[in-house]
């Protein structure tokens, strides 16, 4: 009876890319980290050991840094575009090409009114993202973009409760009629097609996030979640699904009370481990299907 | 058109449970990072925000201890069926509850021949990981079992090759006839029954990945994987399918030239990004269907 | 010959109190990683196993806690100075108690002209710090503070050059007219004396460290620090000394050539190891003794 | 009144330099991450922006890679001294040294009695350390070594209690006859010389501590590090001083009492924070002094 090679990919994982735009004096800063990847027929490779059809990962990091300045970076989903149809091009036996980029936000250190022209300050409240899958060729072709966001670290310090859920034998939770919640989101959605603007779009679905998960109340997560993704679907067209991990970063209310001390939600604990982990997915009913575009992308589903 | 709730899952993710056996004085050790999550009809938690049907997480913390000591932790495979199986039990719109288990291994301190009896040092070649999907219940009941493991870091100094690969115009890297290859190891490997030796067959299978990477001469990384699937597929018939993800970890060879040295592969610097990432499933002809059973697992594919 | 026990410290780490201040609706969040010890004379715990002048790790805790709603967090340097004091007064044996506390920044959701009341969204650009010892107690009571700020990544795309450097048999470096110069800031600065308004402090001292970045050509990493530091002792006069810890983040520019494109410092890879690492004290020249304020502060010297 | 540059270095930090020894088919590996730094008269770099006397990181990094070739790794301490030398000649305005080393161990993978000849899996078992510093040259030139180990996890799952401790208002802890211990030890120990077989003197010393953790009831982590270090001394005589940086790993009993469970030290929750930290240093009593063999190293004292 047989044994045989199954589904595979390869490539160059977490190129660490920044790019400058310095035509003029006041300098632009792209920092992005950029992994690549390939399926297709790439059997020889592991049975035999003839790498005839490989086209190595090393090549690969080479093309991200030189499609860097030769395609430029306008946005990650732009340029990912480029290198997928670039490795389609370069790979014969390649099928399907999977590019996935983080990009690492910066402001300009506030020197004036608009910020210095060439000297930055790391702004760490969330990761844009993207994985680009850009499958066939020609005609044929096709180019699937989930762009998201990661380590974006909300909290909320009322608006919360937790009550009215299941008990059994297990259950010693006390129920919550106001509570700290907290997260440190990841989100990743679909869009529809590629005719978009990227950087608009991304700015005001992350804005649509935070703004739903400030003003809203929150019976659980699980309500604020759908409630987020609720809102940006009803308010951009070309998204058709979006998908949440988001861990319940418990605050603990502190017992002061052998201390002769009140705390009326006001000395909470942060902990680590174990946390919940809600995760969720908000769709359009008439979502085209998405065929293997959440292959190999960091999601529960 | 609408918007709905589409595929979710919640749990408690990274319960650090520590199991000790003292029944007699030789203590044994269990360390463990116990994950846990349930799927099915939640959706009323999301959309009208009504947690009635749900068994809070914190409840699934409480089970995860608990039963390691009712049922207690045999293997981390026979544990978290049995955790599976309560948690459909205790909620009763669940579908399916995925538990996932990291066993974190401990030596005794070799204060004689056989170690001591309640003295342990811990050992860092590896975590032995277990992923266990329990769907639905009484006759209908299935249990997949995933077991593997991660952060296995191996290195050859000598015995590996690349060359004969397709180049293009990015094309920059010199073929090596002998080089160092090295990778932190992930394998993950689906069992097709749970009547299994959990404990001995993860030793055997271990054994065969390690001695398969050190005794066959190596094309590519991705031959070595195949061949370690294939070795691992031969000699251990409960076990239907194999993948691997393997960060090539490169070690490039230090021009010493210009300081008049000659480097004949022997100091090499050891980068940390970009790395090659080559991930490849391995599996049987006949293997049954996977059906759920990788859904959720970090897996490439 | 003797075999004694010398310095030594003991208490807890790490521990994450979390302050909401909600007299009103609008809330505060105070978001703090708190970390407590104590010297002094604890030979019989070491030597003799006995704990009677022991106050436990735990207790620390509970007070950190516990001080948190007491006394309150105006700034971490008060919230520290006043857990200094508790735990010389709880512990007898105690000659001095250092509290080390990070504060990590949160701004408020951008709800509206002011952003909103209690949903918060965490920034990530830079750990505010402080090192608070207090010895001895009543009249001869001493209370150190060195304050400052970590994990402050900064970046200038141009107005940097190394250049005129010695060389020796093991140089290869290009001399470099333009560079990147990136740095992840550690800074560490000690006050005179404790009648500060530290939240305005640590602004000024913020806002002067990142205007001096972004606005002085750079000769090298070690001009830019120093002028950093005197900028920041000439504005502030309760400021004695400050010592910079900086990783050199090496930006290294691509060579492009191969494929035929200019790379006018437009394409960079982000190195992770090795690093520069450059470390610095500027000091006025009548700074009052440091005595044992620097002990067990994470620092150089 | 007068500002100016108070003590500085600066170094190349995090060498990943492995060296592979081939002379014969049995290859042996040596991973080291090395860190350099020099320390002197280097104020016109900072001051007035002239890096005329500046041996630059990029050098230091070079020399690295070229000594393992050149001088070769019998030890760390043997490489580290060797390099801190060389930089002393290289650079004339130094007048230390210091050279940081951390060594990643690796076992040849079994796959015959004497394990395999080139094929290696690494150990996670603690980290091998060394800081040398060497200072001044010629006659004058000092050399100090402090050697140690790093991560190095271990557990007593019985013999530790923790009572007849201080108790104040805020005390809330129990006492505990029988508890689990458990520590990530950090130990340096100080030679007087150089004259010493590193490579044995290192695994002596780790077996001491190891048995010593595990042979003795500890009434208290700091009375179990105390025995410890005395237990090196008394056995090493080139030893003249160790210190250890010790974090409690709390491991709390879980109550299963709610669920009808008995929990006779058998079922126990890993925390992560916060954690007791335990420093303590033993010494001899007639131990030279330290000089600056302790500056910059990462030590409480």
């Amino acid at each position: 009876m047989g044994i045989s090679l199954g589904a595979n990919q390869y490539g160059k994982a977490e190129n660490r890319v920044v790019r400058v735009y310095r035509d003029t004096d006041r300098h632009e800063l792209v920092d992005l980290n950029v992994s690549t990847s390939l399926r297709g027929d790439f059997a020889e490779a592991h049975v035999s050991g003839d790498q005839a059809d490989v086209l190595p990962t090393d090549t690969q990091k080479n093309t991200a840094f030189a499609f860097a300045k030769r395609h430029g970076v306008s946005s990650p989903e732009d340029y990912a575009i480029a290198l997928g149809r670039r490795f389609l091009e370069a790979a014969p036996k390649a099928d399907s090409a999977q590019i996935r980029v983080e990009q690492y936000p910066w402001d300009r250190i506030p020197t004036g009114p608009n910020g210095h022209d060439h000297a930055f300050v790391r702004r760490g409240d969330g990761t844009r993202t993207t994985v680009v899958t850009v499958s066939d060729r020609g005609d044929a072709e096709h180019v699937s973009v989930i762009s998201g966001l990661t380590d974006l670290t909300l909290l909320k310090s009322t608006g919360s409760e937790f009550k009215g859920y299941l008990k059994d034998e297990y259950t010693t939770l006390q129920e919550a009629d106001d509570r700290i919640m907290a997260t440190s989101l990841v989100a990743r959605w679909r869009y529809a097609n590629t005719d978009v603007d990227w950087n608009a779009s991304y700015d005001s679905i992350r804005a649509a996030l935070l703004a739903e998960f400030a003003t809203t109340y929150s019976r659980a997560l699980q309500e604020t979640l759908y409630l987020m993704g609720t809102r940006v679907l009803e308010t951009h067209d070309d998204v058709v699904e979006i998908r949440f991990s988001a861990p319940n970063k418990h605050h603990f209310l502190v017992d002061l009370e052998p201390f002769g001390l009140k705390n009326d939600g006001e000395v909470f604990i942060a902990a680590d481990r174990p946390y919940g982990l809600i995760e969720a997915t908000v769709a359009r009913d008439d979502a085209p299907d998405a065929g293997d575009a959440w292959l190999a992308v960091p999601a529960f589903a």
